[in-house]
């Protein structure tokens, strides 16, 4: 069996995404990996932001930037020529898929103008990736409000493939080398955080981490663990009921099946050697209760999974970073990380990647 | 200047109180302090106690335990020759304030008929710690409702020392090695969080927070981080409003006094080395938000300090643990920690402890 390539988004031309790449290439890290490791970018931008790092001496290297799509220029016809493509890879090269930029790409600058170029990125990558051409997703980040100036209701890389893959939920789980934490709640404000805590999305989330953790890392019986809503998980109803009333209900009826899940516990308590050194992962109620922890334990090196699409997407865990942009000063720890877990996740799962 | 001592309540006598504090003399801990080290218990049942311990072989010596009262056995006649009984102290022996349970203890069964025996104990240090007769208390835990028989109003140590305290507000901060968390609210359902965080509240907490930093830790110009309420801080308002509302108007003034305070940080990346290794005092909005990440880093070492009370008061960060009781295995590493915090404050307080 052939291992299929790995697909990396180098996001907004103008923030650290492209220099990430360079730097990496220049380290000779995607040779670690079995399989292609194939980039898409604006071919032309990345040549000018290598100079621009090379003349900083951030770069060690004369790395050649080699585009693998010659004629087929559109996301429609990238992905139907793609087998074809592939063909032209360059194990000693940095294979670029092109995607034109509308505008000169100015490092830190942003411009609405190449919003469509960034878009143009997540389509391919999502249409590679769901129709099995690629083994999974490897994003670098975008700058949300350029997007939207062309797409008033995009809310983010993980909705837009939720979308695309026609699917009402997915799990976001950050992950380092602490701990796995996949959230049931995201990006709410606190005040509607007890009203989307319900039954039926406690479910969905426990349903997404099992089967992820079955078909994308090999753990046909993960160990979880879940946090309460509230402080010390309600106190036997003293300090809330959710735990009681929503959350336990469900979690009762997964360890009836035999899952190995627990009751909802304190969250203060849980974060911990005692219980983490036994867990494959956390299921944590919204964002700081989860992530707060996670990221104390080595942010930079934190990646962003996406459970419940039918592809593997990592992501790193940073902002465009534009005051970074070409300096050569941004860490591809976040980035390199993000690009071994979605290997690692490849060579686990249950379908051919 | 003669130091003043250090009171250490036993609290529940059927949980590990007595034990950690006899395991804790066994290691020769105490005699690491420069001042006098008190504990308020029954002294037979910390005889009986040491026994059960001795025949498990958890202790290595045979500590003498001195009853430090002949005389005096009630609160008020305690509290009012106290100055008279410090002069029997004995440095070579664990010297107890002897207050007597009604009932004979059993380790690891509670008994309602104790609770007085529990709740003299708190008084007691409160009046000595109020007026300046000892340094400071340090509290081994209590079982709530046992209290709750006898003081159907009771909510827990720190609250109990607020009241005598005639004060409406306290500050619970949490502190281990890793660093320092103060709680702008605490034992709350998540539901109640929002509508609870006020200007008045956060406030009141920095307004403390400052004070005790000043007056407790010899910190004359703190550095202080705040955690938003919101996930990212409510990113400009997207992700909730509390921040610009509330929170940041109210932090913004102690910056234009020349408080080095932040404005309202995102949770998730605020509990990181690049931002802690340049902070004396986290504050956080809410329980979880805040010990979740300080408890993944060092659970058993954590002390519990209370703040904005006119005396020094720190305590363990467990429970009675009744499980444990009589049996050894209780770990000495939370008591341990809190009488050093303890003594370290009174070491730098302005005012003579």
């Amino acid at each position: 069996m052939k291992k299929l390539p790995l697909l990396i988004t180098t996001g907004e031309p103008a923030g650290i995404g492209m220099d990430i790449v360079l730097m990496l290439a220049d380290k000779q890290k995607f040779a670690n990996f079995n399989r292609k490791i194939i980039i898409l970018a604006d071919i032309k931008a990345m040549q000018q932001q290598q100079n621009q790092l090379q003349q900083q001496n951030s770069l060690s290297k004369d790395i050649q930037l080699y585009q693998l799509n010659h004629q087929a220029t559109s996301v429609d016809t990238i992905y139907q020529d793609f087998d074809n493509i592939l063909n032209f890879y360059k194990d000693d090269c940095l294979n670029i898929l092109h995607i034109a930029t509308k505008k000169t790409v100015i490092a830190g600058q942003l411009t609405d103008e190449n919003a469509e170029m960034v878009l143009s990125q997540l389509q391919l990558a999502h249409e590679l990736a769901f129709y099995q051409k690629v083994a999974g997703i490897v994003t670098a980040p975008l700058h949300k409000s350029v997007i939207m100036k062309i797409k008033p209701d995009f809310m983010g890389h993980t909705e837009f493939f939720m979308e695309q893959s026609r699917l009402d939920k997915v799990v976001m789980m950050l992950a380092n080398s602490a701990m796995k934490v996949a959230l049931v709640t995201t990006h709410l404000p606190l005040r509607d955080v007890p009203n989307a805590i319900s039954k039926d999305e406690v479910q969905k989330t426990v349903d997404i981490v099992l089967t992820d953790c079955q078909n994308k890392f090999g753990l046909p019986n993960p160990r979880i663990l879940v946090c309460g809503l509230n402080p010390h998980a309600g106190e036997s109803g003293y300090l809330g009921r959710e735990e009681i009333d929503i959350i336990n209900p469900v979690l009762k009826q997964y360890q009836d099946k035999g899952v190995d899940i627990s009751l909802a516990m304190p969250a203060d308590t849980l974060f911990t050697q005692k219980y983490l050194a036994n867990c494959d992962v956390v299921i944590a109620m919204y964002h700081d209760q989860g992530l707060a922890p996670l990221k104390s334990h080595g942010f930079g090196e934190t990646v962003n999974i996406t459970l419940g699409l039918p592809y593997i997407r990592t992501s790193v865990d940073h902002g465009t970073a534009l005051d970074l942009a070409g300096t050569g000063r941004a860490s591809v720890d976040s980035l390199y990380q993000a690009i071994l877990y979605a290997d690692d996740m490849a060579n686990r799962a249950l379908i051919d990647c």
